[in-house]
């Protein structure tokens, strides 16, 4: 007991440090559990977890981009009308815009004939009309013709393509690389960048405006005038390009469009598209 | 010194319990470490963290999307080849498709005013073709004529809106709220949904396939008939549509978009868009 007694003020001293710890600890926990309400918040109670994507992650994205709340509410309007078509040449229309689509196949088989750059001005002048949040249009065209940029492109998504591959399936990056030589015989190589957040006059970051699924593939573009291209998202290339391609950090790579006249060879996979009653279901 | 001692064990009993205490708490942290380092070794040593956005956050999805490693290698090709047009033709198609789309806006004044049903099955055919990863097609679109159907998704809408609007901007969300009427009035909405993962007979999930920056927004193939939209991703709602148009659980709204004829009274915000200097670079 007296030894006990004695030890006492050591007790005490190990309870207060303990204590001490504790409040520490809860203090972080404390800032943490801010943090996590505040993500919880942002998503409700019903929301189901299985359908969190992206869609989801950049929330702010896609509230600037609910047109109905983006717009300066100053700004003035001006009437709007647009061409009325009878319902036979409406049907018409777009019967024909489907049949001028459904042609239109990912082709990896591109020569290099050189493509007027009129055209390409016109494709990236009509992929400008997207829409975007609160009319920010955060988006740029590199437009690449020089062989040495394009030879480096390819190098590039070669080799993180490899480790990629590697990680994934083995040896057979190998034989998938090989196809990439594309990249280097296509007229041109489109490289279609997003601002990830605008910068305001104070210097400060503003959200980014931009809902990808928003901007008009060039695809039908090209389509449209005889051209093809395989649309890409190469896995990590983003930033060396963006590096390469000397864009600003704010620029974020979306996707890669390798984009000429289809070479004399070329092939498609045999592939059909599902039928309408399909994709679409009536209410 | 009596009581003290007397006290001991109460001491000894606090600090077994403070110990507790600490032991439980760290091993909260360190799982939370866990979690996060997991997340970091998915990101590459050179990418650059400004950059991180969706495109980042669903690499699988942009993997499966690299149009060339997604499909089945045994998959039988065939020749393609697309009409080669003068020139002077390209040039005056691209110009002609931009010009079309130049008109494009976004509108929200929508007329009633039917429209033909075939013209919306074109439309969704030729959105049907858009590319995706390994040709999955992992689209639906849900056609809403019903008119108790389009009220219901408002009032969603509206709920969902009213306690973002409150988080954000306080009273401001009632006079926004007022524009939403047009959902009710629009001939049809039309919600764009993705299947965020596929279903493998086996019953397994598969990584989901779908960019979705290459779906063809169907604005462009609404202008092209006359028909006016605006498109929007309403925040948080998507889960809640989803049940209501009975939709299974691994699709997610993308998009929401009431469509028609722009009504008589129709205004759009008077704003130009960027010239092509200001959106391409050629290099």
């Amino acid at each position: 007991m007296e030894l006990f007694s004695s030890l006492t003020p050591v007790f005490i001293a190990i309870i207060c440090v303990l204590i001490g710890i504790i409040l520490k600890s809860n203090r972080k926990n404390s800032k943490k559990g801010k943090r996590e309400t505040k993500n919880k918040s942002e998503s409700r109670p019903w929301v189901d977890d299985d359908l969190r994507d992206s869609t989801d992650l950049h929330v702010e994205e896609e509230d600037a981009d609910g047109d109905w709340q983006g717009l300066d509410e100053n700004i003035a309007h001006v009437s709007f009308s647009a061409e009325h078509y009878s319902e036979g040449e409406m049907i018409k229309r777009s019967k024909e815009f489907y049949e001028l689509l459904s042609k239109r196949r990912s082709v990896r088989f591109i020569s290099d004939e050189p493509v007027p750059r009129e055209v390409i001005n016109n494709v990236i002048k009509a992929a400008g009309t997207s829409p975007s949040g609160a009319h920010t249009e955060p988006w740029t065209f590199v437009v690449v013709q020089d062989p040495e940029v394009k030879q480096r492109i390819r190098e590039i998504i070669e080799e993180e393509e490899e480790i990629n591959y590697k990680k994934r399936m083995g040896d057979r990056w190998v034989n998938d690389l090989k196809r990439l030589r594309y990249l280097d015989y296509s007229s041109y190589l489109i490289l279609i960048l997003k601002q990830v957040y605008g910068m305001l006059p104070n210097g400060q970051r503003r959200t980014p405006l931009l809902n990808e699924i928003m901007l008009l593939p060039v695809v039908i573009l090209f389509a449209n005038v005889g051209l093809v291209t395989v649309t890409s998202t190469p896995l990590n290339c983003g930033p060396r390009l963006r590096v390469l391609l000397q864009r600003p950090k704010n620029e974020k790579l979306l996707l890669l469009l390798p984009v000429g006249y289809p070479s004399k060879d070329a092939t498609v996979p045999d592939l059909t598209r599902k039928p309408l009653d399909d994709i679409m279901v009536v209410m």
